[in-house]
């Protein structure tokens, strides 16, 4: 006969068990993804602790820890995959691409990497981005990053200085704006179709 | 007859006046700005108390905080005053000016707060800045802010969005890249000739 003792005992080990498998998991990194921005929605950032989180995705902290330096980083994907959506059609470009040419390939490629079915969830992280300074600051940071790299890749292929800056800085502001109107309440246009505008405005304007 | 215990007890009081005095002297802010900026030059920031700022500059600890929220504020002006630099003149642009126009206008105006006197503080600073990356992104985010509000004065003036923050935003790259040239080892040239360039090779770009 089982007490009740024995089978909380049981159902400890169970989850003990399914932990350890979880740990080496593929799918691990986006249940944490999921998980994080469920709880900072939920109950801030501030007062979501990795334990909860890794709690609710089904992991260790260990294993939270393996993929993440910390809370707030999960809700940044890997820098250097996201950079390379940008930079890898710059590097591509045909030579006689112009500096704007060549940013605006990077920025619709970047662009393709959110369609309709990710609007939900990135509209979620927005919101819990823009209610936190330091996570504001973070992503400003991130994206200034690859406007940096952006000017270093044009300045591979010959752009000089300070046009190779300034494309790649104009290119960010292309795709942060047009990532802005993506998440607006009632915003029904495409990502794609938002940073074409962007580059036409960026165009009439200067 | 003085003994040294009597002098040394003088000079305390002679001190002590010197800073209640010095609590209301206009000067002291200014004071502090260098104080800061020396001790974060010689030691680090991190390294870097307020007592010790409050001390090199001859004022109270009390008297920092009446200017400065906390020590690494003391590295950047009044944020209302910088923005000011650059919304003014978009605001009283003519109205028949394009909005890259008025945005011009608003970086001229900010770049000739910047002149030959005060690179080598520019300098310094920049280089504590860039040693510390927290305080990089306090910059990124305070000129993000001043994007933002050009944004707001374009909209009022009748800019349609996304047009009005990519020429906010396209602005302060302008901005940007020509303070750090401004800022660069060997560079001659005066911040109103860069931002100049900026704005030419910007038009040039798209």
């Amino acid at each position: 006969m089982l007490t009740s003792t024995t089978l909380a005992l049981m159902s400890v080990a169970v989850i003990g068990y399914h932990r350890r498998m979880v740990r080496w998991e593929p799918g691990a990194s986006d249940r944490l993804r999921a998980a994080a921005l469920e709880l900072f929605a939920e109950q801030g950032v501030d007062a979501t602790t990795v334990a909860a989180i890794a709690d609710r995705a089904g992991v260790t902290e260990r294993t939270f820890f393996r993929y993440f330096a910390d809370k707030r980083e999960v809700l940044f994907g890997d820098q250097q995959t996201f950079a390379a959506l940008f930079l890898d059609p710059v590097a591509a470009a045909p030579a006689d691409a112009s500096p704007f040419e060549a940013v605006a390939a990077g920025v619709r490629a970047a662009g393709a990497w959110f369609p309709e079915e990710r609007r939900a969830h990135s509209r979620l992280r927005g919101a819990v981005i823009g209610a936190n300074p330091a996570l504001t600051e973070r992503e400003l940071s991130k994206m200034a990053a690859v406007a940096e790299q952006l000017a270093g890749v044009l300045r591979e292929r010959g752009t000089a200085e300070p046009a190779a800056t300034l494309a790649g800085r104009a290119g960010i502001a292309v795709f942060s704006t047009a990532f802005a109107q993506w998440l607006a309440d009632g915003e029904t246009r495409g990502m794609d179709e938002l940073v074409e505008l962007g580059l036409r405005e960026l165009r009439a304007l200067a």
